[in-house]
Formats: C-alpha cells, sequence, structure tokens
C-alpha cells in the first residue's frame, strides 16, 4: 500500500512516496512558486504511483478546526500568493482520496514519536527553534490539538539579567520568539547564529530562554521527552547548557529522569517532514 | 444508580451520592483526622447505600500513573500521617466496585465542563488560586494527563516592575504560586488578601502574574474556556484587570472571542469537589 507525504515549506516542497512502516520509496523536492504551478509539479510527481491516501504538513498558519468553512486552507501569510489558498480542498479534488492535513512542527513530531527519537515513548513535545520558533506535542499517538493548533513559540519568558534586547516579535515583542529564533539572534548581534561561533554569552542567553520555554512547556504538558530541532540547535554547546539550565530551574519539582534522554536532538533529518506526512494518514 | 463522590481535603473531606446527571441526594462533610479514623466515618457513611461505582478528587500530590506500583497513593505530603497512604488501594479494598481518582483541581475541572460553567463548550482549563495555586485541563471530556500530572502552578512569569518581592516557593522562588499564591499574597503584605480590600497596587501585580500563566496556558493548551477559582478569586476585581491584561498580552494573535466568556468564574460553588469526583466515574 503506497501513501504520498508532502512536506510544504515557504521555499521548497518536498514530495514523497512510502508505506505506514516509514519507508521512503521515492522523493522529490520542487521550489514553492504560485500555488497553481506548484499544484501541477505536485501532480506530475505523484502521477506514476497509485496511493492510497495523502498527508502533508504544511507552513502556516492553517486553518486545523474541522467544524470550520475553511478548514485546510491556509490563512495569513506573507507569501501573497498562498493567501487563503485552499490547499486541502485542492488536493482532495485532484486525488480523490483521503487527504490529511496539519502544521509542520506537528507533523515532525508525529515522525520523531513514530520513527524517530520519540519511538520509545508515550508522549513526546517537539521544539523547532529556526526562523521562528513552534512546537507541537504528540501523546499516545495523537497530535495534542485544542479549540485551535498550539502557539507555543510565543510564551513570555523573564528577561535575562545581561540581556538588554527589545525583541523582534510584532505582535509580543519579547516573547521567546521575539528573544530567541534565529531572526532575534541575526538583529541582536548583527549576524546570523551560525557566524557567532562558541561566544559563551551568546549561547548562555539563548540557553536561558529556551530553558525557561522548557520548563513551562514541561509543567503544563508533562511529556516524557523533549526534542530540540531547527536551524539554531546546530550549534553544539547549547544542549548541555539548556539541560543544565532546565534542571537548575525545575530543581528536582517533577520527575524529568536522565537530562541527556528527557531534552534530545531529533533523529530522522531530510525525512522527517515527509515520514510525518505518512504518518498523519494511519490510525489518526 | 448511585454513584459516590469523595472531596478529600487537608481540613475536611466531603462525602456524597449523586447519580451521572449530576444531582446530589446525600453530602456529609468530616474533619481529615488520621487515615484510618478517617476511614472509618467514610465507609460509616456510604454504609446506608449501595454504590456502583466511587470517584475521589484528593488533596497530593498522588501518584497517577497507572502502570506505577504506587499508584492512586498519596505520595509527599506535609500532612505524615497521610505520607504513602494508599488512599485508592483502601477504598478498592473496602468497597469492592470501581473506584476512581484524580487530584482535587483535576476533578473540579471535570465538575465545571460537565455540570457548570464550562458544559457549553469542548475544551476548559480551571486554575485554583488560593493557598496554592494548581491547574487543570478538560479536552472532549478527558482530563489531559502526559508523563504525570500538569504542574502548571509552578510555571515562570516575569517580575512586575512595581514588585520587589522574592517570592515564597520553596522550589522555584518567583515561580506564579510563589508570587501570586495566596500565601504570597499574605507574605507580601502582612496580611491576606481579603483584608486588603481594593488596594489598587495590590490586584494590579496580581493580575499581572495570573495573566501571564494564563497567556501560557492558552498559547499552550489552547483551551475554549478558562475558569479562575479558589479564595483569592474572591476579590472581583481581579477579574475585569485579568481580562484586559490577558487581552493586551495577546495583542490579538490567537482567538479568544468575547474575553468575559472565555475568562470566567467558577459555578458549581460548594458541590464542584463531589459532582466532579462523581463524573470521573462515567465515561472514562
Amino acid at each position: 500500500m503506497l501513501i504520498g507525504g508532502i512536506e510544504a515549506g515557504g521555499t521548497k516542497i518536498v514530495c514523497a512516496v512510502g508505506n505506514s512502516t516509514g519507508e521512503i520509496k521515492a522523493k522529490q523536492s520542487i521550489p514553492t512558486r504560485e500555488p497553481d504551478e506548484t499544484l501541477a509539479e505536485i501532480k506530475n510527481f505523484y502521477s506514476d504511483y497509485e496511493l492510497e491516501a495523502l498527508g502533508v504538513g504544511s507552513f502556516g498558519p492553517i486553518d486545523l478546526d474541522k467544524n470550520s468553512d475553511t478548514y485546510g486552507m491556509i490563512l495569513n501569510t506573507p507569501k501573497t500568493a498562498w493567501k487563503h489558498y485552499d490547499l486541502l480542498g485542492s488536493l482532495q479534488r485532484h486525488f480523490q482520496i483521503p487527504v490529511y492535513i496539519d502544521t509542520d512542527v506537528n507533523v515532525a513530531c508525529l515522525a520523531e514519536y513514530r520513527h524517530g527519537v520519540g519511538r520509545d515513548v508515550s508522549s513526546c513535545l517537539y521544539i523547532t527553534v529556526g526562523t521562528g520558533i513552534g512546537a507541537g506535542l504528540v501523546q499516545d499517538g495523537r497530535i495534542f490539538q485544542g479549540r485551535s493548533h498550539p502557539e507555543m513559540g510565543h510564551v513570555r519568558i523573564p528577561q535575562h539579567s545581561d540581556d538588554s534586547f527589545a525583541g523582534i516579535c510584532p505582535y509580543h515583542r519579547n516573547c521567546l520568539e521575539g528573544m530567541a529564533s534565529g531572526s532575534a539572534i541575526e538583529k541582536r548581534y548583527g549576524k546570523k547564529g551560525n557566524l557567532l561561533g562558541n561566544d559563551v554569552n551568546v549561547w548562555e542567553i539563548e540557553a536561558h530562554y529556551l530553558a525557561h520555554a522548557i520548563v513551562s512547556y514541561t509543567l503544563i504538558l508533562s511529556p516524557e521527552r523533549v526534542i530540540l530541532g531547527g536551524g539554531v540547535m546546530k550549534q553544539d554547546s547549547l544542549f548541555p547548557l539548556v539541560r543544565q539550565k532546565v534542571s537548575e530551574l525545575m530543581n528536582d519539582y517533577v520527575y524529568m529522569g536522565d537530562m541527556s534522554e528527557f531534552i534530545t536532538a531529533p533523529e530522522l533529518d531530510d525525512e522527517q517532514g515527509v515520514k510525518g506526512a505518512i504518518a498523519l494518514t494511519i490510525g489518526m
């Protein structure tokens, strides 16, 4: 049984064909252009395969309220051609098979839970620290969703005492994303994080913000594992700093087990998005 | 069909008999003494009724991990006679019927969801602001639980610029409970909150901390309604202040609807605990 999995990002869209065990049989990356042009390329890729179902992990914001008239549509996005585009509907109309959609970060979390570093736990939180910050929770096999999908990247955290940066979130100024995203690092220091080397102060401040957020997430969601992905986490020195600060802040108040297993890097690399999209179609 | 519901608090235990519609037919309050003595009184109250099931909302911490050897036991508590007491096991052995247990705040949340101010929504968060601060989430009829029950009262929040209070949480000093619980208010001002009248600064600072926490809870859990209960919330001026600050902090980033419906007082008063305990036994 073949299943399609699409990772729809702002700059590229990865189309894949795989199966329920997480095996990927074919994959192609196409640039994200205008919707109609892009959809034609997606259809073209899949024309060689007979799919049973299709899953999509998409950039957002997307409407994920199944009772809404705009379910599965891209909402407000700076990519104007995609604004209000009915991504789910277009795919359903063309393929005439079950199509499932969720946010890129929720799908990444599901991929790691099913096939990656979360495969041995019953709940995991996936946090992506890149241009922006987002997070998703999978618990007992299901993606957590309330009235809408979580917007965890925007939690408020206490300012670091050595940091006078005002924050760049257009909505909240100094929320987590406004203080600790890749864009915030670049704005604060005038260059990208990967060009800042091992400057202790930079990563000490970054770890302070991430640790405060992880402590909140842990107290509120009680996940068994916290996976930190995204470009900013390529800075290896961050992991030990974040673990140490989370331990200090939590002060043994809740059980987190071995910290190097509790807070960890993802495992699936390039195939995380498409594997998660395929996983969306199974047992949801 | 008769169902028993027990609200087990640190100073009193309320035993009730009711049914699945939320109707309470009999109720008795007994003081919380040593476990054996208290259990004898509980058994005595229920000896007149033939129960189908029994639910308990208990003070904590309790072990709620069903795979644990100590499931249903009271864990560390300052009430030394109850430390490591097997509350669930004792009740199961005596009554020989299905017995369900959860934390007092989770049970309060379930009561409001089923029979109170949350009856028209699909998810609600209940926050109790009393001597301590705790919170529980019910979503689609089920109490949310991760690896363990949430400990949301201990999230970190940014310090109010006019507040130099260091906080009283023995684990985290200036977490939400350390800054905004009834005990924190009493320590900061030298008298209990209900004796502080309408002093604008007092409630402005209190609302600052509660609003920051509610914003985090909302971004992470996306509940449809937030119910604020507990002794501190008897101060009527707090509700409008908290609503205003949550609106300001969120800055239209996520949809919360009418703020007076989004953040609201509980409805069930004295019978919240026993109604929630009875609700625990139904459809869980």
